[in-house]
């Protein structure tokens, strides 16, 4: 690896900024959900920055961008780099946007040092990413990666009725290579933590050897509807007395597992809702996760076991309805040593550590061999227009990435 | 007391039958709330059988009616028999009708054996008692008592925007009557009991001696939004860590003072809602009862305290906001007995017990010594469409109220 090699931090950042205008919003973030008019003004102007640094640009059937330079040996599969252009309805200007300018700084700094690579490098942009238009999440690089059909990713549809293939097709994005039969040499992907840790540590770069297995479940408990007042305590079958109980015991069960696992209640609906009426229904979403599967697994069967006798305690039914599971990954050891030892090269405080978040490269190591970066995001905010990142660390960053793009894709 | 006078069970049962055709739903219930076409169309039934029997109806300003048949004094306050013919959403056909058309009852049953009482009989049908169009419950009843005032009563709003005076000119029921001015010698209402104890028991008659105090707050814990995924359990501020804790520590404070003592929590909100982000905001409902005001005080107080440790405890912030209160209610002396020699006279196997749900009764008690009775409903379910009540029990209470009418309002 050439230690004299860097990037223009100068340049990312004020393509960061840029980029940044395109959805911009009020309070400094920006709206620039997949597939809208707003998603295509930011496709154009990185295809454009694209092709002005002699990038070959092609969009395959699912609207994921790639972006070829060309390495000395047209034969060896590439290394591929990547994130995502498209936010969160009030998202932050780093998120996802950071990973996709990070790579097209990379060609550029090769290009500007005249650096020719062994293998070709692909700078990717997936398609909906975020899944707030379109649900799920990551539908572009889970289709890349065999996850989804082509067919469940075009026929994924938003809240007006809308499909995405539709809006690919409208937006110009409808592309026509296709979504397999590529091989890669490695992938890479530069992206904020979206957590406090690093920043807490006051360290510069995570080494992200893996993401958490995450599991999502919706707990319905039934009870009975009667009137708050003449009903005896001891003659009710209230769902909210089951239901702090299992909350309480999902709390110390991942306390024991601490400070890996997490489990999240973001949403809660009561049925009737009706301030004088013991509910009949109560619905939780349980978000459940630890790096290590079968820690996870244990989790899981304790939360199923706890829930049952909960219920039957209070003499309430229930059921657990599993939304969504995504197993641990573990990253390839080429690509995390790779930028373990890129950080060392550039004498950057880093950690290795596991990212809490789902990100493209879960699917995209399902077929190269991957890695990911983490740069620190102020207070670990993101998914929120203060999601903010220091220009020294984004450089940082991108110069991990390039340290890594160049051991793994070889210099000629 | 004329030991041989009995109402009419068939007509009454007839009546209350008729009266579930308006606005009659699919599953055996009714749907008539304040001030809609279809309470319009019950209130008119109401008001021609009256006239049919003879009774002179007026309409207050708050549109309560009133059905008036003379006594042997005209000088003396009448006796007050009433409750309400609006319904909830999804209510059931006893539920308020029954207090109403068992006092139209009770006037035939004078009238058919020729009965002339000393005082003049009113029979009330006050307006929008379920508050379930139009929040707060008994409006009607407590603009009558002097709790509200007649311009808030008027100025109550659905949440289409109509306000309920102008939905009570809609319909033609905006009297002239004016709301004060009139004294009443005792006021007595038949209800069904809307919980299990009476049946539980396999009594018929429940002689109801006060209602319990009630307290209603809006619980409101602020924590801080981050992403599921990323963000450790102890950098967290879950607002649910602290909730949890608060409903268990509710729940053993009601059970310490069972079995008088209620809590329920009929509503939850949680912001933004969403199943991969801690929540920054819940808002919890709170339904806080007790017969002895003293002792609600004591948990009130228990209540701030245990919830304002809690959210210290998880480092989340809170306030209790104070949505409505209703002390604890205790009858007159002289309507309770009159109920429980009524019942006695009749045989029926009867108890004294505490109304844990609010009712008319609890706002007209403020202007006239006031007494309730209760008849079992089926499982105590009200509210709910499925709410039932056995002809006997609707008869023999119809007897009873009809016995503690005679004895309150002198025979000639």
């Amino acid at each position: 690896m050439n230690g004299a090699l860097r990037v223009d931090g100068a340049r990312l950042w004020s393509r960061l900024m840029d980029m940044a205008q395109i959805g911009a919003l009020p309070n400094g973030g920006v709206d620039r959900q997949a597939l809208t008019d707003t998603d295509r003004r930011g496709r154009d102007l990185f295809r454009n920055w694209c092709e002005a640094a002699g990038l070959m640009v092609s969009v395959d059937r699912i609207g994921n961008l790639f972006a070829r330079r060309a390495g000395a040996d047209a034969t060896l599969p590439p290394v591929l780099v990547g994130s995502h252009l498209d936010s969160q309805p009030t998202g932050g200007k780093f998120d996802g946007v950071l990973g996709v300018l990070a790579g097209l700084e990379v060609a550029q700094t090769l290009n500007d040092n005249g650096v020719q690579t062994v293998h070709p490098l692909e700078i990717a942009s997936w398609t909906n990413e975020e899944g707030a238009r379109f649900a799920p999440a990551m539908v572009g690089s889970g289709v890349f990666a065999g996850a989804f059909t082509l067919d469940y990713g075009l026929s994924r549809t938003d809240k007006a009725g809308q499909t995405l293939g539709d809006e690919l097709a409208r937006i110009g994005y409808a592309g026509e290579r296709p979504v397999h039969g590529q091989t890669y040499a490695a992938a890479l992907e530069l992206h904020i933590e979206q957590g406090p840790i690093l920043e807490q540590r006051g360290l510069t770069i995570g080494v992200v050897s893996g993401v958490q297995g995450m599991r999502w479940y919706d707990l319905v408990i039934d009870g009975r509807e009667v009137h708050a007042g003449p009903t005896p305590m001891a003659d009710r079958r209230d769902p909210f007395r089951a239901l702090c109980e299992i909350q309480q015991q999902l709390y110390a069960l991942v306390d024991a597992h601490a400070p890996a696992s997490r489990v999240t209640f973001g949403d809660l609906s009561v049925a009737p809702g009706s301030r004088n009426t013991v509910p009949g229904r109560i619905v939780l979403s349980v978000d459940l996760r630890h790096p290590d599967e079968a820690i996870l697994r244990q989790m899981e069967e304790a939360f199923f076991v706890l829930a049952a006798q909960a219920c039957e305690r209070h003499r309430v039914t229930h059921r657990i309805d599993a939304v969504w599971r995504s197993p641990a990954i573990r990253f390839a050891k080429s690509c995390v040593d790779a930028v373990a030892r890129a950080a060392d090269a550039l004498g950057l405080p880093a950690c290795e550590m596991v990212s809490g978040a789902g990100h493209d490269s879960v699917y995209v190591s399902r077929v190269a061999p991957t890695g990911m970066i983490f740069i620190p995001c102020r207070e670990g905010v993101s998914h929120n227009e203060a999601e903010d990142a220091e220009p020294a660390h984004i450089t940082a960053g991108a110069n991990v990435l390039l340290g890594a793009v160049l051991e793994l894709a070889g210099m000629r």
